[in-house]
C-alpha cells in the first residue's frame, strides 16, 4: 500500500458531524480495497481550545487550532473538511480555495445562493477538487435507485415526492440553538433537512423549474441554551412546496421537525411511466420497486429489495447479504469518492455534489422562501 | 323487528358505487344488531333499458326506470342513492329534495361549488337528511383516529399529509371515460381521489384557510371508449397542494392515477404535541398511533393498532379480533347512519358528511383549481 | 336466473361460524356473476328455542327447529350446514348423509380421527357431496400461492413453516367453554387454529410423513361460562410440532391461544428451490413471494403482492384493486364452490376440503397428541 | 487518556469476522466515550503466509505467523482472538489459556460439547477471562429485549420462537466449504446459526430442559472449493425443533440455508403473560413489543420502537435519534464489554456469553443432533 497517495485532512468542527467523517477517514484505509488514497489527519480547529484538543487526542489529529484561519493556513493540510455551523462554510472554504485546498463542505453549503455562488467561483477559480456532503447519494439503496433511473428502467417519470420528518423540536423546552436563528443557519428545517429533498430530487429525477412553498415557525422563542433568557427563533420549523421538475415530473417537498414520532424519517418515492421506487433512512437498507412488468404468475407488486448483496453499489467492500449497513457508512462511501477524485483527478460529479450541485441547491432553497413569504409560484432561474 | 321502520330506497347508478351501496342495504338488517331501519330497495334507474333491467334483477329492486324523473317520482322511493356520474348529481337530488326525498349522493357532491351550493339549499329548504358519500369517515380506523383527536389526545395538531395514489391511468391505452372529461367529471384525480383528502382533512382537523396547488394532465389524448378515435382529456390526472388549516396547522395533498404500483393508496398522517397518528387504505384495519409520553422501559414508538375489537367503532357489529374487515363495509357503517338519521331524526353530522360538507370541500377544490391555474395562493372563502 | 337450482340449506348452529355463513348465502347471488345456484335458507337448528327463533327472524330462515333431528329430518333441506360445536358434528352428519342431504362441516370435522373415518364412511356410501370448511383455502392469497406452487413455479419445496396465533386465553379470567373441554372440543388449540395449519399443508405442500410435538396447557382450571365455579381445562392450550411431509420438505407447526398480542395471526411461508412465498391472515389481501431469478438492474427480493386484480382468484367478482377485501369474503367463495359441486355436479376435491381431507386431517392431530404424549416422533398411517 | 490501559490483541483468522473484530478495535477507541481500554493490534496470524502478511498490513498488526502456535507464545498478545474454523477453536483457547491469555472464541465454541468442555476447563484453570462471540446480544435491541424480560415487564414467558433463516446454500452449485464438513465445522446449519438462537433463548428466557429435533440435509455432494471433485455434505442443511425451557415455556427453533429470499432473516419472538416482543436481525435497529396493558383511547398494538435514542442500551456512543446502526457495531459494544471485564477485572456474565455459556450451548446442540437421530425428546443434562 505504499504507492498509495496520502492527503492531507483538516477538518473545521468536531461534533455529530465531525465524528461522522473523522470514522470515514480512519476505516476506509480498511473497509475499501484497495482504498483511493490514504487520509492523514493533519489538524482540527475548533472555537474551544480545552474541547479541540480534547477531540485531537480522541481522534488522532497531529494538530488543532482555535482559529480556522491557522488551519488553512497549515501547509500538512490539503483537504479541508468543514463541518461547521453554515455562517462558517463560506470564509474558510473561500480561503483554503484560494490557499490551494480541496474542499468538503457540509450542506447546505451556504446560508444563501449569494454566498453559495462566491464558494463555487473560489473553488472553480482555484481548480480545486469541491464536494459538498449530500451523503445520502451514497446510500447504497439511494444509488441502486440513481442507477435504476439513468439506466431508463423506470421509464418516463411522472412524480416526485419527498419529506424528511423529525421530531426533536416538538416540544417548547428544546433550546434555540444556532440552527434556530438566520444568522447562523441561514434557514430552518429548510436548509437542514430540505436541502437533502432538494439534492435528491437533482440527483434522481432532474432540475426543479417552479415552486409554490409555504413556511411555518410553531413555536417563535425558545430558551437560549446557556439557560440565560430566550431567543428568537427567525428560521422556519417546516416548510412544504409543490415543485415542477424538467422532463414534465410533478413533485412534493416537505421538511419538519415537528412531525412527532419521526425520527429520521426521510423518505422518498418516484413514479415513472414503467417502474416506481420508494425509500425510508430509517431502514437504508432497503429499496422498494415496482415494474409495470409485473411478475411471473400474476406476482407484481412493489419488491422490498434488501441491498446487501455483492453486487450492490458499495456493498463488496463490506459484509455478507443481510448484515446490514447502518448511517455513518453514506460516509464512507462519499469521502472514499472524494479521495478517488483528489487522488486519480477524476470528477466529483454527477455521483458526488460538488459546489455547483450546492449552489444549484441553495437557489432553490431561496425560491421557496421567496414563493412561501410572497404566496406565489417562483420559477427557477 | 316488526317495529322497525321501513325506508324505500331508489337508486340512480348500478355499476362499481351501486353495486357496494346495494350490498349494505342487503346486509345491514342482519349484520347490524339491531338495524337502525329496514332499508326497501324500491326502484332502480339507469340509461340502458336491459342493463337497468338486469341490476333490478340481480339486486332486487322492485322497479327500474331509464329516466330519473320517474324514480324521483316514484312514490315508493323515499331515499334518493344518486350514484351516477358527477353531471347527474345535481338535478336528481334537487328534484327529489323538492319532492321531499331524503339524499344519500356520491363524491364529489357536484362538478364544483355553485352547483353544490343549489344542492344544499334545495335540501335544506326541503327539511330532508342529506349525505355525501365520504364513505371513509367509517373506516373503523378512520373513525377512531377522529375519535382520538377529537378527544384531544393528540394536542396541538401541527400538521396533515395525505395522499391517494393510484395507477389506472399509468398506459396511454386507458379510455377517456366520463371520468375524464370536465363536462361530466367537473375535474379529474381532485375530485374523484382529493375530495376525500379534502374531506378528512375537514373531518379530522378542521377547515383549510388558503392553498397554493398545482395540477398536471401528462396525457391529453385518450382512446374514447367505444373504440372509435380519441377524446381530449381536460381534467387533471393529477394535482398536488400545500394547505394551511385553522389553528395554524400546514398541510400537503396530494392525488394522481399515475403512481404506477399503487392501486388503492390513500394514506394521511396527523402530527400533534402529543400525539401522531398513520393510515393506509390499503392496510384497513390498522391505524399507526404515536405518543410523546412514550412506552414502558423506553418502548415509545409508532403503535400499529389492529382496530377489530369489540370496543373499537363499528367493530361489535362484526366478527371477533383479527377477522378483518373489507373496503365494502364502510358503506354498511356509512348507510346505517344515514338509516339511523332519517329513522330516528336525528343529524348526519358530525360523524357523517353533509351536503353542507360537499359544497364546503367543492369550493376547496375550487380553490386548489384556481390556485393552479393562476399560479398563486388562493384563500378558501 | 330463472333456470338457476335453488338448494335448499338447513343449519345447525348460529353464533359466530353461523353468521359468516349466513352472509356468503345471502350475498352470493348477487356478489358471484353468475352464482352457481341460488341457496333458500330452508331452516335453522338450535337447543335454546328463543334463541334460534330470533336467528331464524334475523337471518331469514323459513322454519326453526331446537333438535338438529328435526333439521335433518326437514324435506326441503337439501344441504346441512353444520356449524355447531364439535361433538355435535358426527352424528348430525352421518343422520343427513343417511337422509341425502349434501353435507358441509365447521373444522375440524371431528373430535378425532375415529368419528371422522365415520363422517367419511357415511358420506360416501350416500354419495352426497362433502366439504369441510377450511375457509382459508378460498383466501385469494392463499389461492394464488396454491396456483404458483401447482405449476412448479416454486420448484423442490424445501421448508414450510406455519404458525397460527391468538391471544384470547392469555389471561386467567377467560372462562371454561366448550372449546376448553375434550369431551365437547377433542383437543384445544390443535383443534381449533391447528387443523387449519395441518389443511395448509397439505393443500399445498403434501402430505406430512411424521410429526414431533410436544403440548402444554398453561392454565388448568378456569371459571365456569355461567359463573358458578370452575372447569378442568383438559385440552392443549399450545402445541408445537416439526413435521416431515411427502418430498423431504421439513415443517413446523405451532397454534397458541396464549401469544399476547396476536390477534387472527396465521402465517405461513414456503421455500422452493426456485421461490418462496409467506401469507398472514391478518394481512389477507397480500401475498409475498419472492423468485430466485430476480429482478431488473439487480432488484430480487420479496414482493408484496396485493392480491386484489381481476386476474386474481375470485377478485373478478368483487371491486376494482386495492379495493380489499375481508375475512368473510373466504365463505362467499367456499360456499359459491360448494352449490357449484352440488349443482353442477363437479368434485369439491381438490379445491375444497372434503371429508376424506377432514379425516387425514384428523388422523395428523391425533399424531401429533401422540407424540406429544409418547415424546417420539411418530410417523403418520 | 493515558491511564487507559493497554490491551495486546493476537487474531487468529483474518476473514469475514476477523475484519468484523479489527474494525470493532480500531473504532472503540474513539466510538466508545470513554473506552474502556486500548486494544493493540499485537500480531495475527492464519495459514497462507501472503495472505496474512496482507492482513497484517492492512488491518495494522505489528507481527504475523502462519501457525497459531507462535501466536498464543507472542508476549506481547494479551488476548487471544479465535476467529478461526470450528476445528481450531479448542487447541489455540486451550493453549493460550495455559499460556495466561485471555480468550475470545468466536461461535459454536466448538465442534461439540466435549471439546467446549475442555476449554472450559482450561479458561477456569487459567482464572483468565473468557467470552464466547455471540455478538446478538449486543444488539441495541436484543439487549433492551433483555432488559425488559429481566425486570419482569412481560410476566411469566409462555412462548420463545426463534428462526434464523438464510439461502446462500440453496444452488446445488454452492461448494463444499469447510462449514459443510462434519470434522472442520461439528454441526452444519446448527452450529453456526442454530446456535445463536439456542444462545438468544438462554440469554432471554432461561435454559432448555427438553428438546424433540429432526435435521435434513437437502444436498448430500458438492463441488469442492478449489474445483477439484465434489465433497460429501455430512451435516445437517437445517434442522427444526421443538423446546421446553424452565419456566413452563414452550419453543420453536429452526436454521436453515435454503430459505430462499432469506438472508439473514434472525427472527425471534417472546409472549408473556404481560407483554409480549419480536424482532428481526435484517432491521436491528427495531424492537417490536406489545402489553397486555394496551394504549390510551384504544390504541394497544404492537410498537415498532426504533431503538436510537439516547436512553437505549449502547446508543449514547453513536448518533441522534433514527441515524441507524449496522450489524458490525455489534462487535463494538462486545469488545468493548470483554475488554472492561480484562481492563477492570468485571465478570462478562451475564451480559456476555462466557464459555459456560458456550458449553452449555454445545450441550443442548449435541441433544438436538441426539433427538433428530433417534427420533424421541431429549432431556438436556
Amino acid at each position: 500500500m505504499d504507492a498509495l497517495k496520502e492527503i492531507g485532512v483538516g477538518m473545521l468542527g468536531y461534533a455529530f458531524m465531525g465524528k461522522a467523517h473523522v470514522n470515514a477517514y480512519r476505516t476506509l484505509p480498511y473497509m475499501i480495497d484497495p482504498p483511493p488514497a490514504l487520509p492523514r489527519l493533519a489538524a482540527i480547529a475548533g472555537r474551544n481550545e480545552a474541547a479541540v484538543a480534547a477531540a485531537a487526542a480522541r481522534y488522532g489529529f497531529a494538530a488543532h487550532y482555535t482559529d480556522w484561519r491557522r488551519l488553512v493556513a497549515d501547509p500538512t493540510v490539503e483537504l479541508l473538511d468543514n463541518g461547521g455551523s453554515n455562517d462558517v462554510h463560506a470564509a474558510p472554504c473561500i480561503a483554503a480555495a484560494e490557499a490551494g485546498k480541496h474542499l468538503l463542505c457540509e450542506k447546505p453549503i451556504a446560508r444563501n445562493a449569494t454566498e453559495a455562488k462566491q464558494m463555487l467561483d473560489a473553488a472553480r477559480h482555484a481548480r480545486v477538487k469541491h464536494m459538498v456532503a449530500f451523503n445520502y447519494r451514497f446510500v447504497p439503496a439511494v444509488r441502486l435507485a440513481y442507477d435504476l433511473i439513468r439506466d431508463g428502467r423506470l421509464g418516463e417519470i411522472r412524480h416526485f415526492r419527498a419529506a424528511y420528518l423529525q421530531d426533536w423540536l416538538t416540544s417548547a423546552d428544546s433550546p434555540r440553538t444556532w440552527r434556530l436563528a438566520r444568522e447562523t443557519a441561514g434557514s430552518g428545517a429548510l436548509g437542514d433537512l430540505g436541502s437533502h429533498l432538494v439534492d435528491l430530487a437533482r440527483f434522481l429525477v432532474g432540475e426543479p423549474t417552479a415552486v409554490m412553498a409555504r413556511t411555518k415557525t410553531f413555536i417563535t422563542e425558545r430558551p437560549l441554551p446557556g439557560g440565560d433568557g430566550t431567543g428568537r427563533v427567525d428560521v422556519d420549523d417546516a416548510f412544504a412546496a409543490v415543485i415542477e421538475l424538467e422532463g414534465g415530473c410533478l413533485g412534493t417537498l416537505e421538511a419538519t421537525r415537528f412531525a412527532l414520532g419521526r425520527k429520521n424519517h426521510q423518505v422518498f418515492e418516484v413514479n415513472g411511466s414503467k417502474g416506481s421506487l420508494s425509500f425510508n433512512l430509517e431502514r437504508l437498507n432497503e429499496l422498494n420497486v415496482h415494474w409495470a412488468a409485473g411478475g411471473p404468475g400474476g406476482t407484481g407488486g412493489w419488491t422490498e429489495v434488501l441491498v446487501t448483496e455483492p453486487t450492490h453499489p458499495f456493498i463488496a467492500n463490506w459484509w455478507p447479504p443481510g448484515h446490514v449497513l447502518g448511517w455513518e457508512h453514506t460516509f464512507v462511501h462519499e469521502i472514499a469518492h472524494l479521495l478517488d477524485a483528489i487522488a486519480n483527478d477524476r470528477p466529483v460529479a454527477p455521483i458526488g455534489a460538488t459546489f455547483e450541485d450546492g449552489y444549484r441547491n441553495a437557489l432553490i432553497c431561496d425560491a421557496i422562501l421567496e414563493s412561501a413569504a410572497e404566496g406565489r409560484r417562483v420559477e427557477i432561474g
